[in-house]
């Protein structure tokens, strides 16, 4: 049994009347590193700090570069709030950032585009846990927002760094596209983990059927729901990225948006023919259960068939009908067969007979064959 | 058990057959307190009363200001008619207005929009009970209508007061806005209980399970089917203010209106994966039955299994056939085991032996481990 | 148990290969009576009558008036097809009126629009039985066909004669809106009727559950599914209309229209809502009866496994192993238990000892309280 | 039980990689029979044949009459192909000719239109068959096919020669719809049937269940998810005809396809409705089932219940603890009650007693009433 | 049971965050054989080899030829780069060559199109396994990638090289709708053995049930579930294919791709029905069980029922009340019945009698008919 299973709780940041824009972060936010990545195709110069100083330095200190600024954790409300001023950032896209509860999303506005993914990881419990992504691309800025310090982005650093390919060169939307890529790869990872609890979970029914498997498939069921729920809306995200008409979205990185639109639907394909497995596994195990409770019952029947007529007869010998009364005299009928020779092996005899019978009527009626 | 289940009974106020616009109102309808917000950028001015000369008086005061007419009760068709002659609004709003058992919905008409919301509350007893909004926005002017007096835009009216934001220069569809997004917010705080309630089930599945899990699952499901009836047409109702094109929803307002829609999306997805986790949970604690069953039937079994045969044996033991008969002389064969030497210990013996053989039997066929 | 429900077999008047627009009518159609309201803003005049001949009076005498002709009753293929040649109506037309089990649809012809609706009845068997309604709108009349003598148009007529509101003055298009806007109220009626019967069937559900329940929830569903079947295309007709570019069906009407079309998709969404909510009644009556099982499977586990040990050990000493043998000698080990002194108690206090530990046994297990 | 059943095996005539526009027929292809009515508004002549000879002579003989050419069995690929040639037709049209298992659908070519569709007969084991018609129509020519030699257009036939209506005057596409009405009409009848065997599915039900009903639901379902699967494209079907903008299909003969089509759709809504009855008859009987079990046990316990204990009080006092040993000394305590007054009448006393204990109870709880 | 299912294991070729484009192959993948085709209308001129000049001689030995490159394992990284260096294919195209476990598509680049289908299997032991099929066509080239030496395209080949028909002169789209129909023929014979092993499976459930239909059932439906998978993603291919507007997929191919378009649709309709059909037999299956179960504990009950109260009345007169106390003294009352003339006849007449009404009840109530 799984008690430690992920709390279904809507956390819900924000209190109800709320004026829009107003942030309201999450108690355990944790508080912000910046690192920022200047590059252009020659180069990559990076620094690091908790402040907005070391953006405006590095602004500064590198005029024509593209800017990445990566920030894990976004318990700072003054830093964000500091960032929007600084980049002219609607208070709208503040509170998301900071609402880490969102449903992934792509926003257009002035000079500037929002979006939002969610970050997913299964647990050894099982458990998909998830966290935001938040991104948003100006100019040739890219300000990142990921809600831990988790260094699931070093694949893409590692790649800037080498400088390979269209990273260094397509733009801070191809670099939002390339961190999203990294996200929606991590997805098909969760799925191989999933699938391989699915076929483990299989190979059990097979093996040694247990009621665990019940809690099991629920289990990897809601991670499938999970799956779906985070899946779904990436997928149209994506599809309004591509549709976006906005600059900063260029015709190249469109051409990638179509390949990662095409894996979030690959994903989704996947996440329902998984669903419905293991939809499959659970009918397949509840009707282990009836016909396992069929065979029990089998062996009741059978056994009670036979003993009760063959109790019963013992128990007709087993009266005292008296032979004679007070006085001696013999009382006619009671129970002649008692005093009768060969009564007792015929008696048994009788009683095989019957036994036999029945034994035979059964294995005609196939109950000793597996139904 | 629950007997205070919220009931079914469509309530249909109205006749079949009445002239379209005929104003009937639900038999319990509140007396009407209003209360009139008139603002600018510079000042709130509020004054409140019962009829509609409070309304008036307000105008005549404020004529550059805009105002929030808020309406707390709806039963006097009076005032109803007379603020729709006034602002001179199609009877079909006014009926609206008066059925409270509306559907969402955002209607444009010459010169001001109608638009309607459903308030939800999540009692203790896990039932969902909703009643309405209207909202009529005409020039500088927003009347909202309440079934009852619930003090829950006491947020808004503070906000108002503090005068931060677009809330004092951003028109009358901005506060339309802020009053339908309050409701919103509510909708979360209501799945947050609902999916704490869930966990809490889901606890007892694991820890104790009984027959109530059943209810209670029933219980949620039918919260959230109301849930998702709510929040349906409210996205539907969002969507086609933001395509409106009356100018009373500003692009400003539309901008909010496109987050608020997100917030209603949201809900439909936390929604349906609650619905397929309560579905899931009934699901296992039908299997659980299931199981439980089985074990009972397997303890019967085994019990039976044993018992029958030596009981069986013990009943042939306890015939009566006669060792001699009448006239002393013995009759062969009957029951000579009865008369031998250590007979009893062999047959307790065997009696054992039997026992023994199933013991090994079941064990050995899995009965005493779990199914 | 319902012997009298509604039978499926799908009613198809007209023969397989017919030529399109051969008037066949159900074997059971009634003779049309005909009522011929004329009205304008000032007055309304009526006449009735069985044959054509009322309907051109009429028109000769009130020449400038709106014409309503009702026809209740469409038993006479002769008057039908005289109606059409009258106004110059298109057979395949007059064939949808003659076949009365057609889906409610709404076509335009050069010159006039043609509209049924279906009109539901909720009987006390809980039983959904619809008749078809039929209209013609052409010019400045509306010919409204029913199938039976109901007076369910009874409110229309009354308001038409007070005169209140559009009716008078706005057209044969509001006439044909009214009359469908009081059959749609009529829906409402029969939803709140089956929300009641479901609300009872709750009731009884946590009362006094038995097997009736299964029954009347399969008869409610029913009805569901009949009540949708009739208001998606209802609502789909609506929209039609709505979208009608036909002068017949002017801006004013279109208006009353959406009204109506919002009433279908509330009908649409209680109908969807009430049919999960009575699959969940029979998933809960199921639970119920897979509880019952499993308590009563408990009472008969209880006392075979508290039973049958004893009797065992009863048969045991019932068993008739003999001390002496014929000649009088004591047969070594036979049975000394029964010559002890104080074995009889002290069997019975080992007898009442298995039962206890059993009974402890169960307790603790939690056999007891209630699964 | 059912062995007939029709069997799935997909049939595909022609084999993998095939050329597109390989003729293959089915192997039991009857040989064509043709039959040629050429006819204007004044008259109409035919003559038949087994080759095309009889289609040029006809040509001939009337140049200027719309012909309709009949052929029945598709048993000749020569014939198919010379028609072809004759008619300069693609040869993915003549291949949908011969491959009888088509999804129903509508072409459109260059100067003609292609259109298929499903015969299907309901027979007497509830069994749906289904076979290919196509139609050609080009210039004043329609040319259609049918698998077998069924006489099921007799009754267009009848119309034609009768010149009664549009269908003398209106054309080749006139008479495509006429014979696909004369199809779908079908469809109306054998969905009659299905609802009268799902009605004496239902009497069943109420008046004596028997396992046969999960046979019978299970084969009217099969033969509704085959009608779905044929009226579904049907639908789709006549939508593209509606849509064509081929000269084919005139106005009037769109005018007469939306009567069709609102009958494809009439026939969609049932077949749904009637697959949730259906669906229904089987939840029912399953908890009739369970309800029958639920019974079943009831009896078993009740028994148990009272004759265990009963049968274990017999069985102590038929134990033989020995009042006296060897020597003739009464052993204390051994069995008293044997000797005592009355101990007899007292004990069947006790166990009237505890049985009416027992039954009260088990009427307290209900066990007597239904479940 | 089956061991060797196919795993879910999402295989994932690639490690998150990798660079688009990177060409990470299957471990497995096999080494490359090349064999190009050079056709005109005249003639067809092959040769293979596996290395990039064997195209490289082909292309500069017939310039004017269309080219056909069919290479089968893609285990060689520089080869595949060496080819989309020689055509200048986009780096996207090259690593969905290399990545196996691609969904269908179509996606049109610069100059040239890519698509991919799914090539299925159905193995001895129902399942399904699949590979992918990639092609690029570019002018008048098209290469095509399998994962394996399979010689499913042979057919086509023969085709070529014979010359009828369009495959010789319609250009390399008409070349790419070829094979791709050969793959999609070959989804109509894995579903008529899917549909053959579906037919198997009804038969033994009307034969001779056990317990592997229901495993039979789920693997079945797995197939068909993967089935479904593979087919809705193709649909959409054809699709994308048909509204191309690139030059390479002409007019002509596109006539011939809308009939492969329907191939699609019929494959999921039939895939369709085979999975509620699927589900259709397990639910039949359960219902057996369920049944089968009512009847054993029919059978368990009657005998119970009939046998525990003669067993009780043989316990009776087996008690050992003492006619006479230790003095010889009569005991009143003490079991008179024993000492009655006739009363043991009279006891086992009564024990007939007994068993002899129940017999009755039960028949009258059909206990003895099947349920």
């Amino acid at each position: 049994m799984n008690t430690n299973r992920h709390h279904l709780k809507a956390k819900f940041t924000g209190k109800v009347g709320d004026m829009p824009g107003t942030l309201t972060f999450p108690d355990d936010a944790l508080k912000p590193k910046i690192v920022v990545y200047s590059y252009n195709a020659d180069e990559v110069q990076s620094s690091s700090g908790s402040d907005i100083e070391v953006i405006l330095k590095q602004f500064k200190k590198c005029p024509k570069h593209t800017h990445w600024i990566k920030i894990n954790g976004i318990g700072d409300a003054q830093l964000i709030e500091k960032i929007g001023e600084l980049l002219n950032i609607n208070v709208l896209v503040l509170e998301d950032i900071a609402n880490t509860h969102q449903r992934p999303k792509f926003d257009e506005y002035d000079g500037y585009v929002f979006a939002t993914s969610r970050i997913i990881e299964f647990d050894d419990k099982h458990e998909i846990t998830s966290s935001q992504f938040a991104a948003i691309v100006k100019d040739d800025i890219i300000i990142t927002f990921e809600e831990n310090y988790e260094k699931r982005f070093d694949v893409v650093v590692t790649r800037l760094k080498a400088g390979k390919g269209a990273i260094r060169t397509a733009g801070p939307g191809y670099m939002c596209y390339a961190l999203m890529d990294t996200i929606i790869d991590q997805y098909f990872v969760v799925l191989a983990d999933i699938g391989e609890a699915l076929d483990t979970l299989e190979d059990r029914l097979y093996e040694k059927a247990d009621k665990s498997i019940m809690y099991d498939s629920q289990h990897l069921k809601r991670a499938l729901i999970m799956m779906r729920r985070v899946s779904w809306p990436e997928r149209d995200k994506i599809n309004d990225m591509i549709r976006s008409e906005s600059a900063l979205i260029t015709p190249e990185v469109k051409t990638y948006l179509r390949d990662a639109y095409d894996h979030c639907i690959h994903i989704m394909d996947v996440t329902d023919s998984y669903k419905e497995i293991t939809t499959s596994v659970m009918d397949l195990y509840l009707s282990m259960v009836s016909n396992r409770m069929n065979e029990i019952m089998k062996v009741l029947t059978i056994i009670s068939v036979i003993f009760m007529p063959l109790t019963f007869i013992a128990g007709i010998y087993g009266m005292n009908f008296q032979r004679q009364d007070d006085k001696g005299h013999v009382i006619p009928d009671n129970m002649p067969e008692l005093y009768m020779h060969h009564a007792y092996p015929v008696c048994v005899a009788i009683m095989i007979l019957i036994a036999g019978v029945q034994l035979w009527y059964f294995t005609k009626k196939g109950w000793f064959s597996k139904l």
